[in-house]
């Protein structure tokens, strides 16, 4: 078998942040060319810097990172909001309308959104990122719907509970409060591993993946499960 | 009986646009003091100043307005993502922040946002306003879950093929186009009434409703189901 | 106003159980006529016997109680499965088919079955009891999706954490063990009151709920959302 | 790289029906060895048996086929709901009961279930096929959400709109009138193909797997995407 992604090019956005390294490793252990871009994505030309800097590309990852607020919603701030919004959902529609033309124009290509399943079940202390979060889900529906004529697949998963060096660093996972809470709270009871979670996404870029349409994943170890 | 609603003063946003006339009508027959707010929310500073000048208010109906763009998310341009979630977005927190210290300390309110099922299920050329709704569900299922403690009651529902000017004209409903289309994507074959959706609001309004914690109720006439 | 059941005559199966006793209280106090039915709906030829006999009726209250087994899975005997199926599934198309005739000849007429949230999200040992409720549940969204041409409403509300005998009788409420479970468990803090339940049933049976299709209601203090 | 399921011997019920052609051709591609198993699983005592002559095995495959029956609700009769329950309901948990002992003493073992949106979203006259399903799918929730703390993970694809012979054969796919249909109401614009549906199915009998917990994934061309 040849490996699943040989002969395709990904583009992976944020490549040192959040999801970027598990992804990374495992679409080029796929057989993927990964261009792994660093730059921010909160500049509103930098989106389509990156997509025009990328060149040819098979399907890109949309990994837009920026750390969960921990706020109440009333302590929640104006720039709390402007600034995850900037980090999280404006970059997203800079970035489709930079690659879907070429996309469309070959018919061919894929888009991957990697979301979070706090947009999918309420959590405290997280309304703002909640917010943002489903709004990048319910665009990927509406975009997926969209594009899937023109044979390009959009897709997301929704993750939680998933292991990352910005949401969970070694102190948190040693911590015997956090082992329970997994416990408690996350039917899986342990953390998805973040190469469980890179392997799904890259499952998503495969051809394999053709037959989805403006569809939205958990991976959240049970957390939610539709 | 009491009317429902005796009892209660409840701010409406937007009293004039979308589904303001209905929901005043409907809340004013069921026995609550309505405050029908008429201002632009757009400003930063517009929902506080909204919440102040309304005075005690035990229930918000966040009616959000703003006219659906239909582009493609090929065409959608910065300026139409960005005045769709000034309209709808941003001031949703602005709203929740100025009006819930009080329902906390009084251990006692109630928000229900109307928003839209175009977040539940994707279409075309409705990537924009989609992001948007999406944001306000996520925001709601957050939110509820964190003030109910404060027995607060944060609820949204999530409409579509709802009569009302601002999408359904006279002139639309008058195309039999119109009609058939109705019957082969609505179970319900007809649009919703703006009076049943109001009514529901309503209910969501009432003490009945003390129970329900961050959730979106669909009301759609079955386009989506949950 | 009008209580908002008056002229509505409403037949509620088992209504000596589960949210029967609630059910009544309610639908009679908004004015309905109440055909309080206490048969066993077990037999094969008992939903047919039962519908016959109410005569004329607008509303079916499908009440169908059996009290959840708390099996593993590998546990769950063949009775076990046989017997939950018997008293919650195989009852539910038997009265359906012998109501629906009447009022789709009418074009009115709303069935509302009382499901649960078990179905929608996974408990442990609950396997049986969760698959009987699916069953329900998938095949209300299937009939009401059929039906609503015909003006005939068929809809259902999940429940889950609702005060009722069977399953939170007083020794458990008192237990401080159980109390913690649910400010742990159930965003709302407590059990969903039976006349909070009651109403929101009264509602999908009342005029105002015309416009739903085959939708699933949840009721349990926010265990799940949508 | 080794081939995703080398090593591993999966079960896979009624192989000759439904999805078990184009299930058991990519299971073997990617290594697996595959136990095609061909009884009818419709005796009591069947899914111990076909357990039983299995020996040890990784993974099991739940493939229950049965041709779903197109009657109203009034139409539906007795036979129609026992023959459809006979055949994909109550196997179910007879395979599940033989089967789980083994995987929970080795701390290792996955089950698919090959279940159906059709219990996820309203269909006209399909309101048994429905109901058969929904337990199904509920019955996964709950049993993986059970077996998880055992390293062992249940799960379903819910699919419909995917190619096999039982009901999409050669002409029913030649009628314009079908592909018509498939553009209007699936996303998609086309079957999802059987390849493509066996190849998620393997993804979930694989370790890549290991973090879902009795989740639902549709499989249906975004027909529905959550």
């Amino acid at each position: 078998m040849n490996p699943p992604l040989s002969g395709k090019r990904i583009l992976l956005t944020q490549a040192d942040e959040f999801m970027g390294p598990a992804v990374r490793e495992i679409l080029s252990e796929q057989g993927a060319e990964v261009v792994a871009d660093r730059a921010s994505l909160i500049a509103p030309d930098a989106p389509a810097r990156v997509i025009a800097a990328a060149g040819h590309i098979d399907v890109l990852v949309a990994n837009l990172a920026w750390p969960a607020p921990s706020s109440s919603a009333v302590e929640a701030s104006e720039s709390e909001w402007r600034d995850t919004f900037a980090a999280l959902v404006d970059p997203l529609p800079r970035l489709v309308r930079a690659v879907l033309p070429a996309m469309i124009a070959r018919r061919a290509g894929k888009i991957v959104v990697i979301g979070s399943s706090s947009a999918l079940r309420g959590m405290k202390r997280t309304s703002t990122y909640s917010a943002a979060r489903g709004a990048q889900l319910a665009y990927v529906q509406a975009v997926g719907a969209e594009v899937a004529p023109h044979n390009v697949q959009v897709n997301a998963i929704a993750q939680n509970f998933v292991e990352n060096l910005t949401y969970y660093g070694p102190e948190v996972q040693a911590n015997p409060k956090f082992q329970e809470r997994l416990k408690r709270e996350v039917p899986l009871g342990r953390l998805v591993s973040a190469r469980e979670d890179a392997a799904f996404i890259a499952y998503l870029c495969s051809a394999a993946a053709d037959c989805f349409v403006g569809q939205v994943f958990p991976v959240c170890g049970g957390w939610v499960t539709r």
